[in-house]
């Protein structure tokens, strides 16, 4: 019997400006302080980011890239799974996790929040989609927070 | 060289009232008099409703299934696709289709909005999610009309 | 109640000698004859071959395609469906199927065959692999035949 | 910048008697060893035995599983990915890995062989499938140490 890593999934852009990867650097780092890796779709922009806090603190971070090159992750993913699914990898970074921050993002991360939702899992949104059944947050601080809290109410 | 089937996805909930359900009806029917085949989910709902509305026009239909089991399909799918991948064949569903057509619907749905959205295809809803990039219709003629004409302009 | 498109794969190679072309397009005609769509993975070779016998005699084509461009598929495929999962589609055009028969072949038909074999279909093997499980056949007649009847002894 | 784990992907059947058992764990521990996490597809038999090979010798475990509930795994993995995918995991398990050692195996096991070599990955088979392309050996040293040495040579 082994230790279980728990995972979150932070998803958002594979760019970011210094507003949104300062947020996303943030919610890894508060994720790993508590306790909690941190699963992404391992390119560039808010995925890094959160990498980059979460492994800043000694958090575990994964990265499930939707191309088949193990290259193209961040520096900052302690493990990487290249799927060559394209899209479809945004289903399992959301599966991946017990539940999902969102900071800012597209149409990917709409998608990742549909799943995310439709797998029951809680979804705090930071900077960006206000949709029914997501948790709306004004800092990583409360997103961080409101997540957990309902997962501790859920578990 | 054969002729190939224009195909358009139409996304919503397995379940459905009888107001979702005529308007997924009148969608396929729409779909199917301008010469469209439909593409959905294969299950009930919605997605029965819109086979049954093309296929009564004598349009092509197409159900891409979640489980491996084919007889779980609805009874309007020509074509049926047992995938096996779960919420993964929500991803292909709207890859099948030029642009999407949304009725009613809840995450599974957003998730579907999600991916045509990124896949750089046009998406008209017909009460239900209201999110930015998607064309908002009052009625199926009009979600119908909007949809072609966005797929003819990008054509 | 609409009938319902019975499929058969033929999978194989994205490019084919003549000698292999000539045996997948004998294969998808033989299976049109039958009464049997035929579905691939909508690329060149063997894939696009059989979809030119079996159209070649009014039978339906589909096509299931690695990429999310619908114009790389060949110019036989009725329906094509882009999936944007890469490899991941090979284990769609088998589950589109009710058995399956490979012609010639290297690791991606043999992926095929394993997961055909895993969801207890019967596969049918002509110039290619022959591994436990396979029915090994000398020629397309014979094939489509030991295929058939072994459906219909399944069914 | 963090240290990234490499992973070698151990395939088999969920059920094993115990002679595949000792030589899964044997591969587990020798990979282990030699600095190498593993990846399986989650479950039990060879792949829960692979995990207690690698984590007895404290190397990392990662399982990525068929269905959605992380309940399903086995005491061993350190990381759980649930995919809801059914056997389109299994492409992802070999894409997780450098290369891959099948100890035994089925169909399912076959696809992954399959999927290994069309991405160009090296493959080792323990008491199981002898096909074309890959490296059959007679015991858990030989499969680790010539999955290696291709590795080093390909690299």
């Amino acid at each position: 019997m082994v230790e279980r890593r728990r995972l979150i999934s932070v998803i958002g852009a594979g760019t970011a400006d210094e507003s949104l990867a300062a947020m996303a650097r943030r919610v890894g780092a508060l994720l790993a302080r508590r306790g909690w890796g941190v699963v992404t779709g391992g390119l560039g922009g808010v995925m890094a980011a959160a990498c980059q806090g979460a492994s800043d603190q000694g958090g575990f971070t994964l990265g499930i890239l939707p191309g088949m090159d193990p290259a193209a992750a961040n520096p900052f993913c302690q493990v990487v799974i290249p799927t060559g699914m394209g899209q479809a990898r945004n289903l399992l970074v959301v599966a991946a996790g017990a539940g999902a921050v969102a900071v800012g993002g597209a149409a990917g991360t709409l998608s990742e929040i549909g799943h995310a939702l439709k797998a029951g899992k809680p979804v705090a949104s930071l900077a960006g989609w206000q949709v029914a059944g997501v948790i709306t947050a004004g800092d990583p601080e409360a997103a961080v927070g409101a997540l957990l809290t309902a997962l501790a109410d859920s578990g």
